[in-house]
């Protein structure tokens, strides 16, 4: 649930308990990293562009609970919330449009997570590609345990994405292809909970898969991302940005030799920021042969400069994060208030109702 | 957890966070079935002549969250939650005194369940009695899958039971035999929980078997339960009491012939009511050759007598479940108020704590 993108809304979905009004587009962001160029492009850009679609209620969140299986450093963990919602308020996500909370602040998803708990088959879970991915590293490095070091956080994190998705019944999950997995046992323990209990209480949630996303390459030219170490944070300072641009990988070719953009990691980021046209110079001064230092301060100078105003909205944030939380906590609410009534009615048809 | 039994309290405890001033004991009761002389004799007189020890501080539970595991059957666990409910409170539990809730009213249970699926090694659960009772059920059975029917719920439950525990940090919890392996789990992720995030926030919970516990034959001669379907329930009335005393299995000794009182499950019945001059003079009975016919009406006059007053106030109780249903949200509150500031404190640790 790390990398958010974009889907196209749709039609509202009729299938599910209550009659919506809205398509409702649900994403998580993991909090255990600062964010980089990468998850702008790729993730931050798109959802808040989508959010303002008022054909979709958007769901965004810190997906915190989610963090603590890959993160015990508390403070890269309370580090990380801070920084996140401060990227994607400085970037201009609407919260009166778009709910916008913490997963933590949300009680009712732990316990949903123990409802789903009790309709998901363990079988589903043993077949989930994270769980299945690090048994297979414990085997390859030769464990005589295959479980070794693996807790039941990572073996049971889709039952927690499940009560995510299913808490306010989303009807489109955009996620990576490596996710559709968990969209489906989500709509697998849907379905079980709806059969046993004999009601209409979730939507089957979609999952959306929009290949349009683009993946940025980082300062080694493999997909930007924190476990790479290869990452341009987004809000780094001026001289910090500079130094980052001119780290990124390139070839020996001399000033003078044309250079071919299409391969090329910084023309890559040059354009995932630049209009059409912009490009197209770019593009015409590559084929000139204009050298690596120019062409690095160039996209140095144009980063920059678009950066810039939301650097310093992002700033101001952090420097507020009482500003942040009241936000949060209005968020919370927010999402609460369509959490709480269907959790009442799961309770009640679990035989968990209160006695009058 | 489904077989509470008393426990000798003992000094208070001093590791663990906070001193505590009571020895704080915690019970759940499984919230499946209807009480019957079994869970009476065995759990609930004990627990509630412990509860009013002045060095104690008792928390009972309905399990109602464990109850989902093995009963999708709604109404049942709401019955079976009320039912339970009454016949604590009709035998004189003094909820001033005990903390009386039920688990799914403490929103912070579920929440530090995921907390703690995230410091429990998986292999742990793997090597869990119930699931491994429940694989090789599976595999005697011949099944390809060895998980078939478990669900995560089954997988996971003595997560659940640790949160349940360290929640209140309890100091001490009666079980039976098959469950010390539960409470050492508990230890397990309290002792890692304290150590990954570098604080005493958690007491080490110490199992107490209690071996003097009676256990109870049902009708058959077997032991009492409910999946024997060999029980007499507590409250059952007078004319099905007496219907049920006369199915206890005896043996064809004839009016006249001396009869052992060792090995007869009637006796056994009748002396975990009676005092020791009564039970002494059944035994006397019994060599005199008393015949099963007169010795059944006896038990049942005896049995009547003794239930009859709580059956009344067990009755009354259940015609006023608003009555109930208040005193289980006092106890709710009661327990928040222990549970929510050690919460606090551990999503703090964790790094999920408010940003001012």
């Amino acid at each position: 649930m790390s990398a958010p993108s974009v889907s196209t809304p749709s039609s509202p979905s009729s299938s599910g308990g209550q009659q919506q009004a809205r398509t409702r587009v649900l994403t998580g962001i993991t909090t255990t990293g600062t964010p980089h160029l990468g998850n702008y492009v790729g993730a931050i850009k798109p959802a808040i562009e989508a959010s303002l679609d008022p054909n979709v209620q958007s769901f965004y969140f810190l997906a915190d609970l989610h963090a603590l299986i890959k993160c015990q450093d508390a403070r890269r963990v309370q580090e990380s919330r801070l920084e996140i919602a401060a990227t994607w308020l400085a970037l201009g996500l609407d919260t009166d449009n778009a709910i916008f909370y913490r997963q933590s602040d949300i009680p009712e998803i732990p316990e949903l997570t123990w409802l789903m708990s009790c309709v998901c088959a363990k079988g589903l879970m043993n077949r989930a590609h994270a769980y299945k991915a690090a048994v297979a590293e414990n085997e390859e490095a030769g464990n005589q345990d295959p479980d070794k070091g693996i807790t039941m956080g990572l073996f049971g994190y889709p039952v927690l994405m499940a009560a995510d998705i299913l808490m306010f019944n989303a009807n489109r999950v955009p996620v990576g292809r490596d996710q559709i997995q968990h969209i489906e046992m989500a709509r697998d323990m849907a379905g079980r909970f709806n059969h046993l209990y004999k009601g209409d209480f979730f939507t089957l949630p979609e999952a959306v898969v929009d290949e349009r996303v683009q993946v940025l390459n980082g300062l080694d030219g493999r997909k930007m991302s924190k476990s790479y170490n290869n990452t341009i944070p987004l809000f780094v300072g001026e001289k910090k940005l500079l130094k980052l641009v001119r780290k990124i990988k390139t070839n020996s070719l001399e000033p003078g030799e044309p250079k071919d953009p299409d391969t090329c990691t910084l023309f890559q980021i040059y354009s995932a920021f630049a209009s059409e046209e912009e490009t197209q110079a770019m593009r015409d001064e590559y084929a000139a042969g204009i050298g690596w230092g120019d062409a690095k301060n160039r996209v140095f100078e144009y980063l920059n400069e678009q950066l810039r105003e939301p650097r310093e909205r992002y700033q101001a944030l952090l420097e507020d994060p009482g500003h942040i939380e009241q936000i949060l906590l209005r968020g919370a609410e927010k999402a609460r208030e369509q959490a709480a009534p269907l959790m009442d009615r799961l309770r009640v048809a679990a035989g968990l109702g209160r006695f009058v």
